[in-house]
C-alpha cells in the first residue's frame, strides 16, 4: 500500500522544540528549552470563580455553538487591550483564534501560493515557519541587529522579490532573539510596506511583558492603509491552556481570516471565550501582568548575570528588555547541537538555533528561556553549561 | 491597493448555513436551519463540578501548554468509546482535535493537491465540502438511496478517477439526508477501498444518537489494512462549545494529522480535555445519551408525523433512524431558495439543499433539523410550512 499524500506534506516536519520538550519532561533536567510561561503564576483560583459564574449565569449558551467571529464582549475587551499597542480599533476588526499560532497558519493559507516569498527576520519563530511551510513558500531572511530587522536589507529584498506575499515580523522581544525593533525602524517598515504594497504580519505575543522602559507603539498603530495584520494572544499574559488569541485586520483582509476559521474549526471554544471575558470584568489583568513582569525580570537578570559570569569569552548573548528568551551566539566553528548533547549529559537543556533559520544556515546559536525555571535552577543550569562550554572551547 | 491573496481563496465561500443562522437569531422565527443540539440538555451543573475538581486537583497543568496528541487519560477514554463503533484501538491511534470539523480540514490539507478528486455522497455535509475546497479539489458525487451511497456508482467513479485521493462518507444518519449506510454496503465499501488502494474518511458525529434498532459497526471496524480515517466528536453527545473531537487512524496516516495539528494551533485546550476526561470518570455519559435519544426521538417522530399530515402530495422526506436531520425533496420544478423566502414570511426557516451538492446541481431539496426545537414549535412550524407549500404547488 502506498498512500498518496499531498505534495505539501513533504514540507511539514515536526517542530524540533516539541520533540525536545518530550525529552525534557524528565524533572531532573533543568530546561531552558520550552517557551512556557510560569505555571505557578496562573490565576487558578480566579479561573474557578469565573467558570462557576459563567456556567450559572448562562451555562447553556456557554456550551453551545456560537459565531465564528468570536464572543462580542470578549472582542470589545480586546479592543481596549489594543490601546496598549497604541491601536484604535472596533470589535468588528477582530477575529478570535486558537492562540496566535492559528493566526499564523491562516496567514500562510490566505496569502501563499507554492513558490511565493515570505520575508522574515533571520532567525524567526520556528512555529510560524513550520506553519507557513505547509503552503510551500520560499523564505527570504533579513539580518537583524540589536534594533531588529536591518531596513536596508528589507528594502533590497522587496525590490528583488516582486512575488513576496507578506513580511512576517515579531517586533517586541522577538522569538528567538529577544530583540526589539526600534521605533524608527517600525516607521520605516510601514513606509516600505506602502511603497511595495505588501501586507505585514505583526506577531506580538510578548509585547505586554516589558521589563524596562515604555511599551513601543506597534507597527499596526502607524498603519493608516490597512496593510498590517496584528496577531495577539492571551497565552503569555493569562494562560496558554485555554488556546485564545486574536487577529486584528482591515475588513477586506479579516473577511478571509473569518472564512478560513469557519472551515478550520467553526469557532473557538464558547466557554473559554466567556471565561476570559468574565475574568477581564472581575479581575485586574494589568495587575497580574505587573506581577509576571516582576518575576520574569528577576529571572532574566539572573540568567544574564550568570551568563556574564560563567560563559567563556567568545560566547555572546542578547539582553532582552522583555519577553521570555535570550539568544546565545557560540563561536562560529561550534555546532549548538553538539553543545546540546554535552549539555544534556549534565542535565541542562536549551534549543539549538539552526531550526529558527528557515533556510538552515547557522548552527552556532541557541535559544534560552528564563520564564519557566525558578531562580536557583537558572543559576545552577547556566553554571553547569558554562563548565561544559569552557571544556569545549 | 490590490492585496494578492492565494489562489485557493477564490474557492472559499462562507457557509450558507452560518449566514442563515444569523437571520434566525430572531427568537420569533421557528428555525429548523441549524444543526444545533438541544441546549436544555447540556450537563451544565455537572460541568461546573468537573471544572472545579480539575482546577483544584492540578490547576497549573490544566492551564499550561501540553502535548499536541492530546491528554492521555482522555485518549484512553476515547479508546473505550470506540468500542461502541466496534473498533479496537489504542490511545496512540488517537489525536484530539477541535471538533471533527478540524479533522475534516486536516484531511483536505493532508491528501489533496489542486485538481485531485474527492469522492463523496450526493448530497454531503456542507462544512466538510467548504473545508476541502480550500485545497482546490474536484468532487465526484455518488448518488444515494435509502441505504446510503450506491456502491456500483462508487466503483465506476473509482475506476474512472485514478487521481481520487479519498472517499468521504458519513455512514450514520448522514448530514444532510439522515440516511444510514447498510451493513452490506459498509463491507463492500471497504473492499473497494482495498481494491483501489484509497483512504476512506469516515465522519461519524451522530452515530451514537440512534433512536431505533442497533448501532451498526463502523466502516473502520472492518479495516484491517489501516486505510480508514475515523472522525469522532463530543459535540453532539456532550456539548459543542468545548470544541473537542478526535481522529483515529493508522500510525503512518495519524503522524501526518499530528504534524498538521502542531502547525495549526499546537494543541487543543488543555483544560477542556481534562474536563471531558473528568466528566467521563464522574458521570455516566451513556445515561446522558439515552436521555438525548429519548427526547430527539420524540422530536423526530413529531416532525415526520406532521410532515405526513401537512405537506402536500409531491413532497417527500427521509425517515432517519437517528441523528439530527431529515431531508425533504420538493417537486423537481421547485426551487427551495424560493420556498425558503416564502417560509421566512411566516417565520419558519430551514436550509435550502443546493449547497450540500458540491457541484450545485439540485435545487429542490431542504435540510430540516429537529433536535433544536421544542415539540410545540415543531408542529407549528411544519404546519405553517405545509400551508406555504400547498399555496405554491
Amino acid at each position: 500500500m502506498a498512500i498518496k499524500f499531498a505534495a505539501r506534506m513533504e514540507n511539514i516536519k515536526g517542530s524540533a522544540i516539541r520533540e525536545l520538550l518530550k525529552l525534557t519532561e524528565d524533572p531532573s533536567i533543568i530546561s531552558f528549552a520550552g517557551g512556557l510561561p510560569a505555571p505557578e503564576l496562573f490565576p487558578v483560583k480566579e479561573l474557578e470563580e469565573v467558570t462557576v459564574k459563567v456556567l450559572r449565569e448562562d451555562g447553556r449558551a456557554a456550551l453551545q455553538y456560537s459565531t465564528t467571529e468570536g464572543f462580542l464582549p470578549l472582542r470589545e475587551k480586546i479592543v481596549q487591550r489594543m490601546k496598549k499597542a497604541s491601536v484604535e480599533c472596533m470589535p468588528n476588526d477582530i477575529l478570535v483564534t486558537a492562540g496566535s499560532q492559528q493566526g499564523l497558519e491562516f496567514s500562510g493559507k490566505i496569502f501563499v501560493n507554492e513558490g511565493d516569498i515570505i520575508i522574515c527576520e533571520s532567525p524567526s519563530y520556528l512555529g510560524a515557519l513550520n506553519a507557513f511551510k505547509a503552503y510551500q513558500p520560499k523564505f527570504v531572511e533579513i539580518s537583524m541587529d540589536e534594533d531588529g530587522m536591518i531596513i536596508e536589507e528589507l528594502e533590497k529584498a522587496l525590490e528583488q522579490n516582486p512575488n513576496a506575499k507578506f513580511i512576517y515580523t515579531i517586533p517586541d522581544f522577538q522569538n528567538p532573539t529577544g530583540r526589539t525593533m526600534s521605533l524608527e525602524r517600525r516607521k520605516k517598515l510601514i513606509e516600505l510596506a506602502y511603497k511595495y504594497d505588501i501586507p505585514v504580519v505583526e506577531d506580538n505575543p510578548y509585547g505586554e511583558l516589558r521589563f524596562d522602559g515604555e511599551i513601543l507603539p506597534s507597527i499596526k498603530s502607524f498603519d493608516t492603509k490597512g496593510l498590517v495584520i496584528y496577531l495577539g494572544t492571551f497565552s503569555k499574559t493569562f494562560c496558554p491552556g485555554l488556546r485564545l488569541g486574536w487577529v486584528l485586520a482591515s475588513p477586506e483582509i479579516l473577511t478571509k481570516y473569518i472564512l478560513v476559521k469557519q472551515g478550520a474549526d467553526l469557532q473557538c471554544s464558547t466557554i473559554a471565550q466567556r471565561e476570559v471575558s468574565k475574568f477581564l470584568e472581575m479581575y485586574d489583568l494589568e495587575k497580574h501582568i505587573e506581577n509576571l513582569i516582576k518575576i520574569y525580570r528577576k529571572r532574566r537578570d539572573l540568567m544574564i548575570q550568570t551568563m556574564e559570569k560563567e560563559f567563556p569569552a567568545g560566547v555572546s548573548f542578547t539582553r532582552p528588555q522583555g519577553g521570555l528568551f535570550t539568544w546565545v551566539t557560540f563561536p562560529e566553528h561550534m555546532d549548538a547541537a553538539e553543545i546540546m548533547k554535552k549539555s544534556l549529559e549534565v542535565k541542562v537543556a536549551f534549543v539549538p538555533g539552526q531550526s529558527f533559520f528557515p533556510n538552515g544556515e547557522f548552527k552556532n546559536h541557541g535559544r534560552f528561556n528564563y520564564s519557566n525555571m525558578p531562580e536557583d535552577k537558572i543559576v545552577e543550569g547556566i553554571t553547569r553549561l558554562g563548565k561544559v562550554l569552557k571544556s569545549m572551547i
